[in-house]
């Protein structure tokens, strides 16, 4: 049986880090964009089972900007949480920050929403537990995340 | 110097084929969340770079939802394309599509809308070439995006 | 059960396109020779599957040419298709050409000619439908393989 | 000019999160030993890079012990630490533990001790900063860092 | 100043086993044959270094039979070695054996032929070191190396 | 049933030969220590199954060491083998050497002693066969394997 518990909404911060290699790079010497994607959802994914308790799936990213170039030799953060639960879905914010290891002079990188989906048994959507907000900025983040889920919905009709 | 004659929407299709191998999947036999990302990133980097004949960096992504599981042993289609160019910034769509090698039939998977920007020799936004739409779906597909972008820009504004 | 209508030589065809990106390379910046043949491999299987609608096992290389170097950098498409079944024996030819992505530019790089096994559900070879060519073009295709499948059993005589 | 400044042993912590995955995994599902090697080695190497600020590079495993398997599906939890520092080279200390998302459960999976080297321009080992141990605990760690080098550079001579 | 002197054919011999792990297979559990192609051309590339000294390129794979399927868990060990000198080419005979470590029986996996074309400083063709047979079985192999190149030009020229 | 019978030492020999490609490497060109690990982790096992002719696990690394660092280009060579048998237990001894394809010099790298793990059907600890040491070499480094087990668990009681 799952374990449908409510839990804090700090039970499911991921904390990962990643140190760029060649291979995660382009010729040009900076991560190319689709490793860093790669990485969210890992992280984005962790964070979620953490809180679900059960094996997740990525429906969505809502949102993903990159706000500068990661470079080869950096060390990278990614920290992950799940902002609100929704039935059997969760919004996790991913905030990515690179690391320069010869000064440690550190700068945002990448910032992006996910909506992931809790599954059952049967691999089909199930209701994920209720969220805790403890803190005065995680229940900002809930609410944010209830503002940005009714404006999507209002794009989709509209579309 | 760069070529910045005006190129036609039909110049930046690619065609990606992937087979969906073991390494691409989660444990339970579905194409993870990133590696989907992962290509789709690729597939759009190098529509755009058809187009603008540049280097190229991805920006955001403004939206990508996945509408079916993929599995290990499918054939997966990706296919992207230049949607609009505003400036040094274009829109690429890249829709997935799944193939069952044992009846051939096939399954939209993933669709995604990613701004990627050409950088000019300084690695600095440089100017893209215009693009030519033929079709009437080509002239479609611009006029959404600059929808797309308009919603996109208030949105932030009211952020 | 399988479906062994005749099919349509056109429907075989795949195109698999790939950013060479550095661990492609050596380090000379020149895409090695088993990753090239990798992907020969990977979109010849998705030819012969596609055809065959069966799994598939590669039993040769025939002949395989590296014509021109491949660059980190570059857009190498691949192009496979059957042109003649044997059986269970399918030939599959793949064509690869590099497109310098500054200028557009392709240049042939690479040309191969493989046999593949329709695979039952035991595991062993079973009969793959018939190639139906339908252009001039694809009948040339099927008789010079044809021919290529006489030589080849007379030098295996020989040897 | 290289930092030199003291550092507080706490700068150096790293925590890095993996999901196992099926390509880190043996035929079994547990992940083979080499993949967690090369994760600690990472961990490890991040850590260094943050205590020294510059680049490094690993001289020796001094002991790593497996405690338990970590499975597929798993969440792996990597946390180092800079322990002492002894001229150019810095003894790390890299925890291991396996988080079981269905309940989360934890348990501790391998532990290592490393000793990395800090490089100067040159590519030459180059004396690293000191490291301030705070808590009880800090200092509990270095002097036993210290005693483990001792051990070690006995047995060298006997050997 | 490259070494031109002429060179033992045993000099040329390169031993390298892997372990085939679930990434190098298909859903069905056998390694695909585009990793044993890539696997093949690594240890050819070796063996043609070992002999030229020099930096090598693959021109062509004149013949690949697969005769056996590989899976995984078993041992794979290739060995290559240059079977003649042609100028700046070079025969380079791999063969592949699988090993079940459950009882170490030794299979015949698969066997091919490549040619490699070594490489001077400015990046094109250079006269490889002369090649000296031994036994009576390096003599016997060189002896059909220029037996196959022989047909192959023949080949080439009713094409 | 597995096969108990007493093997030689020289059964359980492995060399593995290895290309270093930048993947590989730091952005320095220097092959970074959690892939040498990861290589002499999958030679350890191999030489240990070889030996044992059962599945097999790493408990621990008792000494791993650098002692020249291993560049871009070079090939390397992993010589691997069963030193002595302890019960279920095996120690396993690697030596590293890397090759400079220019001129064929060779350079000890890394020396590693891991204990490995015979696993039975249950994937619980088997006695694995009895190595029976041939040469004056094979019976001096059964004796040096039993000396560095009498250390470690005098440490371990210490500890």
């Amino acid at each position: 049986m799952s374990d449908l518990t409510a839990k804090l909404a700090s039970t499911s911060k991921v904390e990962m880090t990643q140190l760029v290699m060649p291979p995660d790079a382009t010729g040009l010497g900076i991560a190319f964009g689709g490793r860093v994607m790669e990485w969210t959802d890992l992280a984005a994914s962790m964070a979620a089972m953490r809180h679900a308790r059960m094996p997740v799936v990525t429906a969505c990213i809502d949102q993903l900007s990159f706000l500068a170039p990661i470079r080869v030799g950096q060390i990278v953060v990614l920290r992950a949480r799940v902002n609100a639960v929704f039935g059997s879905s969760m919004e996790v914010e991913v905030n990515v920050v690179a690391e320069d290891p010869a000064n440690g002079e550190r700068r945002d990188c990448c910032e992006a929403f996910l909506t992931l989906v809790a599954l059952g048994p049967s691999g089909t959507p199930a209701k994920a537990p209720i969220l805790l907000p403890q803190t005065e900025e995680e229940e900002q983040r809930a609410r944010e995340a209830v503002a940005r889920r009714a404006a999507r919905m209002a794009r989709r009709r509209k579309a």
